[in-house]
């Protein structure tokens, strides 16, 4: 059986999670107080309902007891977030994913049994930091504390020069994954493949070696 | 010598911003117009001030014009975020970020010269989407509209067979990057390593053939 999801909340945060959960063809309840809101939603969800999710009598009788997985995206409103996450799991909703503003809301969150507590604002300040100190890294993937992925742009010091040649694998402990040149991407790059100022690399490593990696072979162009 | 950042507006988004880029030994000057935020930031930024960003004479004399890049964090007050945009681009700012409310917000900053425009609210929601609906996929990393790197879960039908038995690159066209084993990550993976149920795999590919993998590999355990 598909899996049922509901959102409760359609600000931007909870309305774009209910776009993407829609346009991957799951099933998704949209809940909103606001009428305005929910109308946006009734072609892109498969149900949209004008409902306050901090009264428990319209949550049971929408039959959220039975959804696999609620994500209320309620953000100013701090008492109505707490108070539906907590009717959501003594209901029984096995998973329940919510927004929170602070860390304060966090902790009260996770108390009451919330399994996944979102930061939205915090967590995509964080990205954007880390992707503007270094104008040669377009986007990355933390893989652990220790590990991630990058997608960086090639320089002056790697143009025209082969993959073999550079050997970053060898100098820094870093893989190239993957090649981005003129729109078409190369997810097996040999070894003769040759490297262009501008292309893009996607490359996994240590974090360590990959700042040297970016200090000698990036910056500073 | 190094990069210049300011952060106008410290909210969630902003101060986060701050943070991330100060904890990366960057100078950052922080302003907001409350004195409180200001205050939560004396001691994290390399200078924090009190100042309202639409003032154009209060800009100036705060050295703006040299900054190498000005994001503005301002989210609620539209106008406010448009109008330190435009006199930031007017003052001769090379880059300047900014933080859309809606599509029609992002029209116009990118009209008056916003170099990027962010909506992290947004964004931040179809990240979620992309990891709610496979419980089997914990990260990704989108490398263009039909690539992606995934971070996925190993189920049962590829517990203890080797890389190269499951021989995923001739079957799906999908790389397996890297694994994640009890904690340890091997960038480098062999042929012969064994997969075992619960390891991370972190997979590139097109998004066809992941899905195809996943719909094969990975779902309805
Ligand atoms: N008790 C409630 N029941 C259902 N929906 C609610 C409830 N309280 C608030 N909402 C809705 O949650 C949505 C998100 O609330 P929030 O206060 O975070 O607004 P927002 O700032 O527009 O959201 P975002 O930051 O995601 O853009 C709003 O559309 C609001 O109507
Ligand atoms: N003209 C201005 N000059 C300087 N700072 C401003 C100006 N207008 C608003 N701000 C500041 O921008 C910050 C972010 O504003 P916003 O309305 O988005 O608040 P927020 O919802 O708390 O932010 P976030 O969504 O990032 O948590 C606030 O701290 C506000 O004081
Ligand atoms: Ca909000
Ligand atoms: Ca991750
Ligand atoms: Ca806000
Ligand atoms: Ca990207």
């Amino acid at each position: 059986m598909k899996k049922q999801f509901a959102v409760i909340g359609l600000g931007r945060f909870g309305g774009s999670i209910c776009r993407t959960l829609s346009d991957q063809g799951a099933e998704v309840l949209a809940i909103d107080v606001d009428e305005d809101r929910v109308n946006e939603f009734t072609s892109i969800a498969t149900h949209a309902v004008i409902a306050d999710s901090t009264d428990e009598t319209v949550l049971k009788s929408l039959g959220l007891r039975n959804f696999d997985h609620v994500i209320v995206a309620i953000g100013d409103n701090i008492q109505a977030s707490i108070l539906s996450t907590l009717i959501l799991k003594e209901l029984g909703v096995k998973k329940v994913t919510a927004k929170a503003q602070n860390d304060y809301h966090e902790k009260v969150l996770r108390k009451i049994g919330a399994d996944q507590v979102i930061h939205p604002e915090r967590d995509m300040g964080a990205r954007i930091a880390h992707n503007i100190t270094s104008s040669s890294v377009l986007d990355y993937l933390e893989l652990s504390d220790k590990h991630s992925i990058l997608e960086v742009v090639a320089g002056r010091k790697m143009d025209g020069r082969s993959i073999i040649d550079l050997d970053v694998r060898a100098n820094y402990g870093v893989n190239i994954v993957a090649i981005k040149q003129s729109g078409h991407i190369n997810v097996s790059p040999r070894a003769d493949e040759i490297v262009n100022k501008g292309d893009i690399l996607i490359i996994i490593g240590a974090d360590s070696d990959i700042d040297r990696f970016k200090k000698q072979m990036l910056e500073n162009e």
